[in-house]
């Protein structure tokens, strides 16, 4: 099942949505307005999060999502937000390209270790509908489509869509400053929900698309599915987690297979929308920071 | 000045030291228990930090800093701690050094943009006398002493003195590892103490040094001098607070210069003690995580 | 001077106004967007409130407060609201009349020692045009008009207007019900802007008068003056926090003085104005809960 | 079954004792750390508190209670206490004999409505082992030993022991000083564990007594049954909650049937015990505030 936020008027609630329907959670349970609300209760009595969420359907008000519009917020708060790198062939040749120095991105892509990056911080990320960022000092600018995994406590509670803005430029010039081309204001996208990990058939065969627009008209369009990875989300968070200092929830983002042309970069006031089979599509308007 | 946070039976305090004597502020204001405090309520009325503490001062009670000892904690609790990397020639020369790919390094060292990256969340952050840690996948670890820039809402308020630990092994082995060599359990430490930016007299000619202890004996030794830093504080502010999400309160360390030979590697219950001039000493020792 | 705090779009601002001008405050100081943080820095400082306004106003925005209207929020948002009763002759009669033990009324009012309440918690109030309670249980109610103390760590920081909503048919039944009958849902009004205590000439010496309005005719009018209070706001304020734990930031509501004859009674839908020389006007409708 | 919360080092932990073994259950859900974390993962799953706990038992290591002592502190953290007056016929008589206006205690006692009131804020709560206060103001002091239900959401969870701290002399002086003579500071004292209400058998015929000890000798000893009371605990929450906004989490007490001799009052560095079958034993001693 998919499960999503929404704040009309400051009043956040969960819905979510089954197959056909959607349902208010918080109409039968007033105490819970979130996913991490339903996880926490899910992992306490050792349940499975849809399995707690079926047992409130039959008694939640139904809904119609699309009447929410703007109102549809980030499906989840992460203390952090975590990024993967080279976890796609094209995406390590497109690093390789950009860079003086390609041999690294080679390297990573053939190594058992990933490569695993802090990405943003709750001040610095954006949910559905909300502006990205691009750099003022970056002159060649891309978003990156992913697979985001919701870890709560450090396991797979459910994936999302992550938008991981990046400046090429500034990578580009050298690798060092990599935390500067990747955490900024406004770096990161995420939702626009969370499907469950019982409700998603297999993270590693989905379908993923890009289209960024301007003015009206499409300027990018690019498509890829999760079966390119060359880790699995588990590996993926096992590196991620092991002696770390993991909070109660983040998301992992799993690294991009959609690479727009060298000749491609975004431009205030652009739009990306991201689709995700089994998930949906997270759309974003792009602002300079 | 400097600013010292104790916290006896979970009741936290701040301590000033003047030239000759330490006053415990709290004792004249019950809601000024912090350098945040103090440093919120100087921004306000647009006073220097040491004004208003000077003020405090006369109706003080006089404190023995040395009775505090282990209820010295961190002295501020930053939302985020960044690092600058290559800051000073020896560590471009180490890390080249340990690297497959030295050209960066140089590279870096020699360009205006400096190498900044994230390096602690408040979670991953210890103070005075608590462990730092090495992690157990890494056979190579070392501690870097640095001056730390205490930064309110982007600007310089004082500094401290940090411990950005790191796992020169992961590092080594490929750049893009860098943010599992250095984001990880127990990371980072820093403190004792805040010095203000107006008592100290030059942050950038502050004599260094570290020395490490095993099973009693020294085991490492070594010093320096800020005044060799290729870069000034404030460049080095620059760059992390341009196009970034800065929060109210930051801890921004600047490098480091005293790098232990390529033989030497952290264990399990060294002792690390690094001294920094007008600051004071950060004491911690290190434990596997 | 005075104090509002407005919030466009959940963006919380201190608006201070002059004799004729208003000004922004955060617009000055980001970190500054309340009258709690203002009166911490003044506090910390040992400055006066209004003098720590005067420094910004300077370099303030200037704003129009009338473009805020529906955005004027409570000016506080005090941990507790205590309340005086039988502070006014008036009071003490009104309260007599509606009581089987009238005698207890007359005493209070001329012993040393004043009648002190618990009225609301932060749960239970509400600022300038939301929506005040009556009971659904009760079929005599009123609204209390009353000069509210604002104190911030038990001292007087400024004043404001409060609406001391009552259950006459409760508290009449028995004086053992005056909590249930002061105490509940959207029970209290607190705004529209705190005087500084600086500011206002006296505090006992101020015209205070209320209209009730019911389908756009005025149903009830009357006015008084703090001149008639038998006690002062320092006494008051002395018997609430003596042997007490007083809050950080709390309000004393002074009593009233100003009662509706026995025939009228509050309904849905009334719409309370309250003006209250010095500060300004606060207004509410009725509802039921 | 009994949940207590304990708390080494500032580690807080969830213990839970069933008939003749205690458990840890934070060692098996380290994000379950109180009874309310329980209360939520079972209200929003739809369970029995005590069947949560049950299926966590299995995999919970085992403690032992007497180790924690001055570790243990209060179950819960409710928002806000209430208590009702007057629900035992011994305690009609003792304010009634207190009082220059006995009337209104007769009459409360055989009306409906129960008298409820607000009895104290977290600020003016203690736990099991810290001080209750007697007001310096105050030379005629009590405590109230009472059957304390817990409520989340309004309804009841479970049930625990309060010390309803109260001065006679200025309640006797004037009914409407009653919440001076009730709310001040370290008013009320809750603990040692929340019994669930579905693991006490009837809380409508449960044992109480209560001794006072001075200076290692017992001065007061008292005992009584609920089965006394003359209102039931639905009855007092229906009150309660009416026309209410009720927190997450409160505790109602629900009133005392134990009262010293009139020539009896509490003395600094008295030591008060109040044993409640099926709960256990709350201890503070006395301090003068």
């Amino acid at each position: 099942m998919r499960y999503y936020r929404v704040a009309t008027h400051g009043d956040p609630r969960i819905i979510v949505q089954t197959s056909d329907t959607a349902y208010d959670l918080t109409s039968v349970k007033g105490n819970l307005t979130s996913f991490l609300d339903l996880t926490r209760a899910a992992n306490i009595t050792d349940n499975d999060i849809d399995d707690v969420a079926d047992q409130l359907v039959a008694k939640a008000d139904e809904v119609d999502l699309s009447t929410f519009d703007s109102d549809v917020t980030s499906p989840v708060a992460p203390s952090e937000i975590w990024a993967a790198g080279v976890t796609y062939e094209i995406s390590e040749e497109a690093r390789e390209a950009e860079s003086a120095m390609p041999d690294m991105y080679r390297e990573v892509y053939h190594s058992e270790r990933p490569e695993i990056f802090f990405k943003a911080t709750p001040s610095r990320t954006v949910g559905p509908g909300e502006t990205v960022g691009i750099r003022e000092d970056s002159d060649w600018d891309v978003p990156e489509p992913e697979l985001g995994i919701v870890l709560y406590r450090g396991d797979i509670a459910g994936y999302t869509i992550g938008n991981d803005m990046s400046s090429r430029s500034i990578e580009g010039e050298n690798p060092l400053y990599l935390p500067q081309a990747k955490i900024y204001d406004r770096c990161c996208s995420i939702g626009p929900c969370v499907a469950s990990a019982t409700g998603l058939d297999d993270p590693h065969d989905l379908e993923m698309s890009m289209t960024i627009s301007r003015d009206g008209e499409r300027v990018f369009e690019g498509s890829t599915t999760t079966a390119n990875m060359a880790q699995t989300c588990e590996d993926l968070v096992s590196y991620y987690t092991r002696h770390n200092a993991v909070p109660e929830l983040a998301v992992l983002l799993t690294g991009t297979a959609i690479v727009p042309d060298e000749s491609f970069t975004l431009q205030a006031e652009d739009h990306v929308s991201i689709d995700l089979e089994g998930i949906g599509t997270l759309e974003n308007d792009v602002t300079v920071v």
